[in-house]
């Protein structure tokens, strides 16, 4: 053992830990979920560093579990209990290695933390769209791994969307420089998105670039109070024939998640003077004058009016009442946990399907499992939507957690009817990797795993992830 | 011979062809540069057709080779001299399946021609933006196997961008259904980006879920003069800063190609009364109304004019007039087709190096192939020219020709060392297969040696395609 760690130490430069109170942090989720071991935790200082890291793990046979922020919600970067791995922390990259404002892009390393990101790319005058709650701590790498979402998906797309190329350190330890900065590249198989989205399972990612959008003049919130998910998407579809690429978000809120908020967020207000079973919250982008993209947005929601979809609605007339009604947003989740423990669904359906799977999947949940209140929000733009139960109040949420099987199992049965997916944003980590295995054809089961064997035939990477 | 040919007969709904004269345009391309033989054509009716037909290559291990509209530049579609492969004709897989308006989303079959997309999409009074030079007669399953590029990548991004999911005949003649109509799905390897792009060299796309966009209110396009590549880098920074998605589309074209058309297109006229060495085309699409795209680009221009990079400029002021200054551009590879044989390059660079690499590459070819001339025009907006050669007025072209491999090396080391790519939108084929080896990492080629065998590991697929 300790010979083994010398040989590891000798590798590459940079932090190796093994003692426990150093480790701990790295061996569970954020969340406390998962929780694992590790016969070392080594945070290397550049990628030719995680190249030597990975390389020495091939040749020892030792797994490997790729981690950035630890963020995630799907326990993809925690280790098994076996203690054989490495857990390979992606943190000390963290530089931003160069900001190209006239190509729109920069290259940023792996463990460059979210908001860094957007920060340096707002300093040179350019916008870095993608946005989610975890943003002050996640990682671009983790970003990348897991293909995230977030608020801006439905205008600049997810993750994905938004790379251009990547450096990767493959399973055996060679480093692939895939950095190129290029609109259009059509030389052989796009290995790029092959990475992007593989939770670590077919190589590390050390470095990417990704592109830039014009810095906005301004960004306009609006609240408007629906009666039905079914008036949201037809609120949707006038927002896009009008607003196309302007319309920069729409998330749906019911008034549950609402009432959570307030309840746990004192210093927020409600935004509306009457209570409403359902709101969306729209955002209008404009390059050039904050007035255009308020009269956009006041535009749309006279329409809406007209309409009848709309009922009321509080637009922001400054930067913090916009911040003020996406607050009531953003902190959803953290409100859902404050009252006691959750049970989550991460799914998305074909837009214009959402109304009936809301009205199915509460219909099947409060005849099978009527105590428990369900918390409905999410990105309605992109289809998505974070479907979550809370157990009745003042209840710990000890029980519903022990039916949670049979919950996702109603849920999920449900979003499969509906040509859904049963992970939208998080990934399926170790959370959702047998369901999806149930859920996929066995020809797509077998090209994914066509796919692994090929590029990590020793089963070393982030293995028991995405795969069983 | 015979008893196969029973044998393949059988084994599928559709025709089959092996007299010369029905297979002979299968068996080269349309501008006759390459020219193969095959054991039959086969044109299946339905994607279970094709499933069948692949799966008997799979086993009487019979070669394989997709074809779509038999309009690519690079040779994918043509099989070899061997005699023994199958060429396997996707255009009676016809059909558009659905339109779904309110998803913003149409599932089309791989045979259908990309005009009949875009009109089955202009039905449901939705916009699909895919736009090239040969869309009357290629294949929405070509240009998905190609990643194709054209005029509307600055805005809508290539064909990867512009679709969902897929269905896909797996090497061993499976059936992979991935239509799904979701914005976001994290549930496993990025398959749809896998087989987008790989030329049928891991499967043959049956079927594809394409993303529709708002129907618009106008696209108004400008013709305007600028003395240098530099200033028209200029120009395109201020046009994304001021107009963001309203830019749809900023082509270059040089006065050599502008003259070019003019000369064979007689019923085509100046744009501008005195000639500049360069002029860019510039494209606003409004949502709404017309007045507001052609104010917001006259805006443009006049900054264009006040910031002394633009001399001259022609705003279209009817659709005619926008279809006649797009017929400028659009025209320049015919008319360039009337001066004898050409040299094609098919490159990017990042875009704001565009500058640099034009005068680099043509001070090199002038010093080196002082004779020829040089045709460059593209993609501005996207980093992308097409920068080809013509052989002197009155020059057949043959000595050029003969010339070909040391122009390429010259032009493509240059793009090299401005970390381009030498094949921007149209493909490896075979006729860069040899070059991308060269220019690409051992690691890279190894990456994608590996995916090929794991898919289709005898080799089948559209072989000598992508990979030597």
């Amino acid at each position: 053992m300790e010979a083994r760690l010398d040989d590891l130490r000798a590798a590459f430069s940079g932090r190796l830990l093994t003692g426990p109170d150093e480790t701990a942090p790295f061996l569970t989720d954020w969340r406390g979920v998962w929780r694992g071991e590790a016969f070392a935790v080594v945070q290397p200082d550049t990628a030719q560093d995680v190249a030597a890291v990975v390389a020495w793990c091939a040749r020892t046979g030792t797994p490997v579990v790729p981690q950035g922020g630890n963020t995630g919600l799907s326990g993809g970067a925690t280790p098994d209990a076996t203690g054989r791995a490495v857990v390979l922390s992606l943190t000390r990259l963290d530089r931003v290695r160069s900001v190209d404002p006239l190509n729109n892009t920069m290259t940023v390393e792996a463990g460059c933390i979210l908001q860094r990101v957007q920060e340096a790319a707002a300093e040179a005058g350019r916008f870095f769209p993608l946005s989610l709650a975890a943003e002050g701590s996640c990682t671009i790498g983790g970003n990348l791994a897991t293909n995230a979402g977030g608020t801006a998906v439905l205008r600049y797309g997810n993750a994905r969307e938004l790379c251009l190329g990547l450096e990767v350190v493959t399973p055996q330890g060679e480093l692939w420089d895939g950095l190129r900065g290029l609109r259009k590249d059509n030389t052989g198989y796009d290995l790029r998105d092959l990475f992007i989205g593989a939770e670590g399972t077919l190589g590390v990612i050390t470095a990417a670039v990704m592109k830039l959008h014009p810095a906005p003049a301004a960004r306009v919130a609006a609240f408007a109070a629906v009666a039905t998910p079914a008036d949201a998407l037809k609120l949707l579809a006038l927002a896009q024939a009008r607003l196309g690429a302007a319309l920069t978000a729409f998330e749906l809120v019911s008034d549950t998640c609402l009432g959570l908020v307030l309840k746990h967020f004192p210093g927020l207000r409600p935004p509306l003077e009457a209570p409403s079973p359902w709101y969306v919250l729209v955002e209008v982008t404009d390059l050039i004058e904050e007035a255009r993209g308020a009269a956009a947005l006041e535009g749309l929601l006279e329409a809406g009016f007209e309409a009848e979809l709309v009922s009321d609605a509080a637009v922001a007339s400054s930067i913090a009442q916009s911040q003020a009604l996406w607050a009531l947003r953003e902190n959803i989740s953290e409100a859902q946990g404050h009252e006691g423990k959750t049970v989550k669904h991460d799914i998305s359906v074909p837009i214009p399907r959402i109304g009936g799977f809301i009205a199915e999947a509460e219909a099947a949940l409060a005849a099978q499992f009527p105590d428990n209140r369900r918390v409905v929000f999410g990105h309605l733009g992109d289809g998505n939507l974070h479907f979550n139960l809370s157990p009745p109040e003042g209840d710990d949420g000890q029980r519903m957690v022990g039916q949670q099987e049979a919950i996702n199992r109603l849920v999920h049965d449900i979003v499969d009817r509906y040509d859904g997916s049963i992970s939208a944003e998080h990934g399926l980590g170790v959370l959702r990797r047998e369901e999806a295995a149930r859920y996929k054809s066995p020809v797509e089961i077998g090209l994914m795993r066509a796919v692994k064997q090929a590029l990590d035939p020793q089963g070393l990477m982030n293995p028991g992830k995405v795969l069983s």
